[in-house]
């Protein structure tokens, strides 16, 4: 298992990481479940998360707050991850963000988000929608409080990503290195999609079976995977802080 | 109060933000009022946002006049700026500019641009469009007079945003990091507005509720709001510029 | 009158500008007529535009041959500019480029491309369409000759565009300031075009009378005109070389 | 005939292209032809492309297998790579890639891609679209052994260019400045026939003679073909790496 600080550091990459591919800017989040105490989470304070170090991360519980006394600003959202986290035992990683490639499909209703490419699969058959509309009215369109987190966890349900109207998307996976993958390739998928409908005609998904297919192969270390989570380290700056919890040769 | 050496330099920071942000280019401007004397407002000689410093800040008058002997030149368009802050006294900070993604509803007649993404909230339910051919026939399509200025202030009346045919945007706001908020968030939702037209179906707008419920949790030095624009101030390369006039702390 | 050094120094200036500014890639070129000797004119040897250095720069007559013995190899398009400055008495600088989203309006028939936001108005009221099968049938689809060159030269006619079927653009102006505005602007109006035609609706393209008002007001050493090349040349790097043929200051 | 040392170093250029002009990321690969054993093919080990130096090349035969004993991951899909080199013994170098632009194509039934810019003509008339599970059902949707290699190459037949449904293209040219040059256009003929038919109306496609009339002048150390890779590599910051095999001159 993975140090705590190794863990930690992995989480100031994926910020970085984030950042570098335009999935966050100011805003969007990242956080990852502490490994022995599975009613906790590592999520930062509140900061853009190009900008996020070590000493930024803070500890959390399943209901949002801090484990320590903390004088520094929290995000108001991370109502979404402790809910995630609560209701989905086998996810240890969260990314809550405002990709803008994703936001036509949470705005217009006429076509769902489903995987058109490999790169996508990992999104899942089912991508739903969640309105925070639908059960709490007029609001901010934030997720700040637990009331609202759980509401959008059901909302996901054993998912891998939820769309939020009018807002973002959460994405849930078993590890930082998958989550990141996931949230990378979502815009990705979606433009593919839009420019897709654009040129008309039927739209090739991929099936289910080829989702099942890809997602038996993953393995959060495995070569491939490996390769683009060096690669995008690399485009952040992080390549110095690069680790292999595995155990595996990391090449500098 | 901020000292009027360091809203100066704020609105340095401003030009550079909305510069690397692509809201202006050689073209566009920002402007903020005098805290002391509301007749008045700050902005830069006629120069490309991106090469802005102090020395090239001017003082004007509300009929667009410069306040001391000047002998650089000044913006032809500085009258928007002039007949907005005559109109609108609790308006602090102004921008124009003629960010792409936002022209094309200057120019298509079909589709109002109205608020789709909650960070674009802050344009407001009503985005009027100001043709300035309604009034003035055929001219080169720039506001080069307190005349036209008025026009278009008119035309904004109370809202956040007028767009300007065939041209760009005027926006309006009480701090100047909220007119650089609204303004580089403005784009990106024209963007998912035009995207979701793509896709089809029903739109999800913002419903005039969200907007207010935004609208009354927005103060310009929240932890949220500064997030922004501590990371746009970074990206831009003026982070060793920024101070917060509330007295908050600023991490460097 | 700009000393032939300045001019040539200003036609590096003017490649690094529309090399950065997404114009010309490996490809496209831009040239100047020499001042003194309106038979010649001044163009790189066979060079991607971002690595053109002052010592690239040849000089041709209107056969599009070189006036002095030159082992270097030459631009097979630069029969384009030969035969525009032959055609066009009071044009002195012209572009020919394949700026990617121009293209759509020489590949697709249903609608021309016309200015709709004020800074496309030097385009003008007509972009006329040059396909070079329409008379040389299969060709490897470039203009190779002078035969070619002319053909082309006078389907631009008085125009200041003219679109190439499957190709790109030529572009023609009084001075390199000019041509180069314009050349940049062309996409983005293009741009602005293609959306507003996605959104749907009736257009509002620019009158008669305000391209007209536009380029009356138009001098190539203006404050506004200067403040784009300005800032163009500082971003493509080249704020070492600017000069002002006209005498007037250059804020360094 | 260009030394081994020489075709690795030019291996390397490739891969550092296309990395930097986005038709690679994390994935995607390149792949040469030995020069003296055409049974034996070069590519990298697993590594994204932009990170790929001299040492990370190794030598394949045509069933994809390394000739040497190696310890070093290979990628997945090599088998593309071995399965064209065995059908086509003229092509001596291969592509393949996810680039997003091409990925629509293969997804949306109702429109083939074919040349309609003159960048574009190396593609050729006919883009025939592979779908692996046609004859394979659900897979991971890669090309992980000879057998599915085959079959894509035997559907690529004669062409240039294959794309892979909801997956990608592969690429086949006779050198590796040809297979680079297409692969670095591919992305935007398929962009600018994307918006042709969003501006509606007929499109101007490539005649076959154009086509024909283009391949003709084509030659991999031509002054045209050799401007592009030299403004890539350098771009890419291998300058220093360019070398001309045929002997001509480098200008550094």
């Amino acid at each position: 298992m993975a140090s705590l600080d190794t863990l930690i550091q992995d989480l100031v990459i994926a910020n970085r990481i984030l950042a570098k591919e335009d999935v966050v800017d100011a805003y969007g989040h990242v956080s990852v479940r502490h490994p022995d105490n599975p009613r906790r989470f590592f999520i930062s304070r509140s900061l853009a998360p190009e900008l996020i170090e070590k000493q930024d991360i803070v500890e959390l519980d399943l209901e949002g707050q801090p484990v320590r006394e903390e004088k520094r600003s929290l995000y108001l959202e991370r109502f979404i991850h402790a809910a995630i986290y609560e209701q989905r035992p086998e996810v240890n990683a969260v990314v809550h963000a405002h990709a803008e490639d994703i936001l036509p499909f949470g705005i217009a209703k006429a076509m769902p988000l489903k995987p058109v490419i490999h790169s996508g699969s990992f999104i899942g058959m089912n991508v739903p929608v969640w309105d925070i509309a639908d059960k709490f009215g007029d609001t901010n369109v934030l997720v700040t409080d637990m009331e609202q987190g759980r509401d959008l966890a059901k909302c996901l349900g054993q998912n891998s990503v939820a769309l939020m109207s009018a807002h973002g998307f959460a994405s849930a996976a078993r590890t930082l290195i998958e989550v990141v993958r996931m949230s990378v390739f979502l815009p990705r998928n979606a433009r593919a999609l839009t420019r897709a409908k654009m040129l008309g005609g039927e739209i090739r998904y991929l099936s289910k079976g080829e989702i099942d297919a890809r997602n038996a192969g993953y393995s959060p270390y495995s070569t491939e995977t490996w390769r683009a989570w060096e690669y995008w380290a690399k485009r952040a700056g992080c390549g110095h802080m690069l680790t292999r919890p595995d155990g595996g040769q990391v090449h500098k």
